[in-house]
This record gives structure tokens, C-alpha cells and sequence, in this order.
């Protein structure tokens, strides 16, 4: 069938609204209407073309929400008409991963949706027979996509698109790294280096799960009233503290933060984030992606005296058993999306999106498609 | 009263055996009859003068069994006659840190012991009325000592002092780094690199709870027969491996090691120990103390995909809890520490012990006192 897609030819180039022919979906594939999509960091760090794994051309996008409109052979959990969030992490239930229980990580697919196909290696997408690639296994940024069927979330049908896309990644990244990575607990004091989408929706993770102090920490001091308005109870900014950041932020946590989280990407400022955590169990876990060949460091007597460095993945989350619970926390008002989703607009201004996110104007932009 | 004790007058010289005054266990503290004390690395680390902290003189030792003699004012949990194992990291039970029930770092004594004196700030030892300064709490080259009653763990009393003052250190260092730190579960595979006394009582503990592989991984071959004895299901020598020793050890565990421990002090090894860990969930743990101002670094990559790197002290014991089990499980013949004692010399021949460590010679060598 004919859709319509944003298609990145090349690297650093603008996308491109196309007519893309999709096929149908196969055996354990289920065909999805992309009803809205977030617009994320990681899409444009791909298409920058300094994403070593960056396939051209293909249809970027991963963080979506839309309606299954068909199934193919095999597929038992979710049916057309359901309600449903693609996932770029999927949960096959069945993997050496899956059943580990210790990870999120699911290996099902990993090699075909690392080369950009679907798993029996070929494409759904095409232009004139030429093969587009599919994105992180999702797609989002076309009105139509194939996923595999362990690689969507159904989610229940009163939620709305163009809020809870955000769920197929910020949201979860944040609010999962908190309540699955951490496992942060009441009472626990908490320091959040950064404070865009993800910082926000770790701050809102801990003030769900009961923190005591949410220290925010950004350089941009524009950032506090809305960090605030999600929960955090103190604003640091280093360029306001005298002497050592580190010893600032064990003083004003008493001692060190129980858990912290480094949402920049900056390999400095995740040593920074280990090293502010309290003696004995403080927990860093890191989320940021930090650039090609970037190394964190610290002496190991920080880890030998009590403290865990980590990291966190989508949240931790599985998604299709995590992600349909983030979606009711957002229905009974205990999470807040809205706040965080700054603009939406049609798909045909796909670029703006990319455009207000690198002049920093926006949280998050959704797309949708009508 | 007068005591025998060797004394370290300073960095890089012997110890010298000397009559010393010791006063009587002011209130909180008990006086203990050393029988017989290990001969550490630590110990060798202080002596030699490259330990910051290292004061002088000083009455060395941490790691010794005997019997309390005297009982200072409001001392409850122990009385003269019982046998006990003295504790560099004590446990007082009502710290934020032991009651966080989150790390073994009791912190109540940690200024004072830090600076070689008794929690009133004064020390018991002295010749001539020239103070002697305690080590790490404890001074256990000497045939009575005066120790914090919070300092003292209470074993059972048909327990050999001359085998079980081993679990005053390295014992528990490994066992509970095992047990405690990373708590190893059945079915795990586990690498250990370096195969000296800590890796020999990883071993040993990781045998204890029912692991699977257990690979061992130092270049020197002599000590794979003592190994294996103690659980080593497979030896890998770095020198023999062509190619990355990292990608050796994962495909070696089928994925890479569930757990693995530092047992050297070598920070390029540490990086090794964490990188050959199961990406999702392998948890790498650095018990080695590395030279000063040496530093651990890795990707963050490595953590985002799962791994865990922590670190453990005391093999996260709490020693008064804890300390009297191993103990049982020594004399139950769960762990073997015979094996382990490769030598047994009188005081008066400790100089002897420290050239044994560094010619190689020795696992662990053991003063007694008459």
C-alpha cells in the first residue's frame, strides 16, 4: 500500500515527505497507523550522520502511538483496532535475555533491526523498488509502519496519541530508570544531572515514587521553574557554586546523594555524578549516550567504598508488560506529559521539529498524521 | 601491664620486638590475649611507607583471634574468656551507616581509628611514655591489645586461633565479596582474576554457593593446582591467550561472566574484569586496592548495556554478624582455610613472614604468641 513517510536520504540533509510503498505484514508482524510521534535526540543524532550504526536512506522515528490495522500469520496478542505504542526494545518473553529477569535487553531481533530490516532480512518500505530502511526496528515518522509483533505495547484505547507517544521513549527512559534501574525508594535523596526531557521525567519518577530531596542540576537556569513544577526541591547551578560541585552536593544532601542520574551525555559530569553519591550505597545510573570513543573514569576507591555505577536503557522497562503501566499513570494524572510535549504539528513540518530542538526551544515536538 | 608486641618505628625498616606498656580497656573497650595474627598485605603496604595514612610508630596487625581478658565499664556483648576475632571495620549497630542495612562501612570510630588512637583520642601503647599509635583498630602484633567492644566479633570456642584469625581479613575480604557484595547465586558463572589469598577464598566462596564456571585468570601457572583445589573449574593464563583476553572470556562463558572480582589492585585488570561481564546484567567487583591516584576507566556504554560495577570492603561483612558464620562454616568444612596457611612462626619471627609475601612464597603467613 501507498503511505506517507519522511524519508532521510542522506545524512545531515532535511527529511523529505515521500509516497513510500509498504507491504504487508508477515508471519509475527502486525501493521501499525502512526497516529503521532515524538521527535527525539536520537533521531537527529542519527541523522546527523555521526551515529557510527546510521543506516541511509530510511524512515527515522521511534517513539509513536497508533492503531493496529492488521496482523499477519501467527499473531495472538493483539488484534486490529488495538491501541498500541511500538517499542525499539521489544519483549520476545522467550530470549536467554527476557528470561534472565535481571535485564530489559531483549535479543530477539537485535541483529536485523541493528542492519535496519525486519527479521527474516528483508524491508517493508520501498521507493520505486528501492529499499528504504527501517529505524530502530519502529518507524514512526510514517503514517503506516511494520513492527514485529513483540515489539508493540498494547495500551488501552482512552489514552491519546499525541500525549502518550512520548511514552515510547522519553517518559519510560526517565521515570523507568528511576522506579527499574535504581529502584529508588521513599525518602531516598536523589541529585538529576540535566534537566531536559529526560532529567524532567527522572525528577517526576522520583517525586512518584516518594524522594525526599530532588536536587536538579543544569547550567541553564531558564530550566528551574519547570523542573520545579515536576518535583524538584533544589536547583544547583554549577556555575553559580564556588569550589567543588561534588562537595557541594554531598554537603547539601547530607552526606551524599542516595541515587543520581546523569541525563546529558557528558562522560565529565557522569564522574561528577558518581563521585556526589553517598559513601556506602549510593547508586549513579547513568542514561545519557556520551560521544563516539568517550571514556568515564574515577578511582576505584569510590566504587570500594559503597558506590554503584550503572546504567539505564529505555528505563529498564519491558515494554509491553512497563509500558501499558506508564500509560495509566499518565491517564490517573500521577505522571505529567502534557507539560512536556511543547509543540505538535503535521508531519509535512517534520524539520521544525528538528529546528526548535537544536535551537533548544522545545521539550518535546510530537508529529501527527492525518 | 607490659606486653610483647612488634613494633614498626618507621616506613621500610623491620619490626622489632619490644616490651610495651599497655593500659587497661578504658569504658566501651575490652583488652584481648592475641594467640595468633595473619601477616597482610596491608600490613606490608603500611610498613613500607607508600600508604598515606600510614603513622608511625605504630603496632601493626589486623588480622588476629584470642581471648578477652578484661572488660572495661558498660562492655556487654562480650566478657572475660570469650574468644573473638578483633575487626578493623566494626559494627556498632546504631550508625546511620549500619542501620542503612545498605553497606558493612560502620563509621562510628572511623576518625579516631583513622588516626591510630582509641575512640577517647588517646592510645593504650607506649614505651617509656612515648606513644605508640594503633593500626586500623586493631594491632594485632602484640600479645594483648585493647579494642573498641564494637570491634570485636564473638566466635565459638573450639575454633583453632591459628586458622580462623584468618577470617579477621583475607578470609571474609574474598568469601564476602562473594556472598555479600555480589551475592553469587547458583548456576553463575564467575571469573576471578588474580589467584593470590582474596582469590583463592573468591573461589572458595563462589564454590561454597553453588556456581557453575569458575574461572581463575593469572599469568602465573603455579597457581592453578591450589585453585582447582578450592573450585577453579577453568584457568585462564593472559600470556597464553592470542588476541583480546576479554573476548576470550566471554565466548569462554558463553556470554561473559555473570560475576567477576578484582583480586590484584591493578586498574587495566579492572577494566578487563568489568568488560568481560554479561552485557544485561553482569556485575563486575573491584576488591583490589590500587596504587594511589591510579584510575578505572571504561566506556559508558558498558554500563548502559547492563553491567554493574561495584566495589567491596571487607567482603561487605558486618563483621560481629557475620564474622562468627564463616567461622562456623570453617569448622562445618564448608571453606577451607588450612590450605591457605602456608606458614605458623613465632612473633619473634615476623620479619620472616613479611620476606616470605614478597618473595612469593607464602599464601598467608601466621605469628602466634608464648
Amino acid at each position: 500500500m501507498k503511505v506517507k513517510a519522511a524519508v532521510a536520504y542522506e545524512s545531515g540533509k532535511p527529511l523529505s515527505i515521500e509516497t513510500v510503498q509498504l507491504e504487508g505484514p508477515s508471519a509475527g508482524e502486525v501493521m501499525v497507523e502512526i497516529k503521532a510521534s515524538g521527535v527525539c535526540h536520537t533521531d537527529a543524532y542519527t541523522l546527523s550522520g555521526t551515529d557510527p550504526e546510521g543506516l541511509f536512506p530510511a524512515i527515522l522515528g521511534h517513539e509513536g502511538a497508533g492503531i493496529v490495522v492488521e496482523v499477519g500469520e501467527g499473531v495472538t496478542s493483539v488484534k486490529p483496532g488495538d491501541h498500541v505504542i511500538p517499542l525499539y526494545t521489544p519483549e520476545c518473553r522467550q530470549c536467554e535475555y527476557c528470561l534472565s529477569f535481571k535485564t530489559n535487553l531483549c535479543q530477539a531481533i537485535r541483529a536485523t533491526q541493528g542492519r535496519g530490516v525486519m527479521p527474516n532480512g528483508t524491508s517493508r518500505f520501498s521507493i520505486d523498488k528501492q529499499m528504504i530502511h527501517h529505524y530502530m526496528g519502529t518507524s514512526t515518522f510514517s503514517n503506516y509502519t511494520v513492527l514485529p509483533e513483540i515489539a508493540v505495547a498494547k495500551i488501552r484505547e482512552d489514552a491519546p496519541f499525541d500525549k502518550v507517544c512520548y511514552i515510547g521513549c522519553g517518559v519510560t527512559t526517565g521515570v523507568g530508570a528511576v522506579i527499574n534501574t535504581a529502584k529508588v525508594e521513599p525518602g531516598a535523596n536523589v541529585v538529576v544531572f540535566g534537566l531536559g526531557g529526560i532529567g524532567l521525567n527522572v525528577i517526576q519518577g522520583a517525586r512518584m515514587v516518594g524522594a525526599n530531596m530532588i536536587v536538579g542540576v543544569d547550567i541553564n537556569p531558564s530550566k528551574k521553574a519547570l523542573a520545579e513544577k515536576f518535583g524538584m526541591t533544589h536547583f544547583v547551578n554549577p556555575k553559580e557554586v564556588e569550589g567543588d560541585l561534588v562537595a557541594y552536593l554531598v554537603d547539601l544532601t547530607k552526606g551524599g546523594a542516595d541515587y543520581s542520574f546523569e541525563c546529558i551525555g557528558n562522560v565529565n559530569v557522569m564522574r561528577q555524578a558518581l563521585e556526589c553519591c553517598h559513601k556506602g550505597w549510593g547508586v549513579s545510573v547513568i542514561i545519557g549516550v556520551a560521544g563516539a570513543g568517550e571514556e568515564i573514569r574515577t578511582r576505584p576507591f569510590q566504587l570500594v567504598t559503597g558506590r554503584i555505577w550503572k546504567g539505564s536503557a529505555f528505563g529498564g522497562a519491558r515494554g509491553r508488560t512497563d509500558v501499558p503501566k506508564i500509560v495509566d499513570w499518565y491517564m490517573q494524572g500521577k505522571i505529567n506529559i502534557d507539560d512536556l510535549i511543547t509543540h505538535v504539528m503535521p508531519i509535512e513540518q517534520i524539520n521544525d521539529a528538528f529546528e526548535l530542538m537544536h535551537k533548544g526551544e522545545s521539550i518535546r515536538s510530537v508529529v501527527t498524521f492525518d
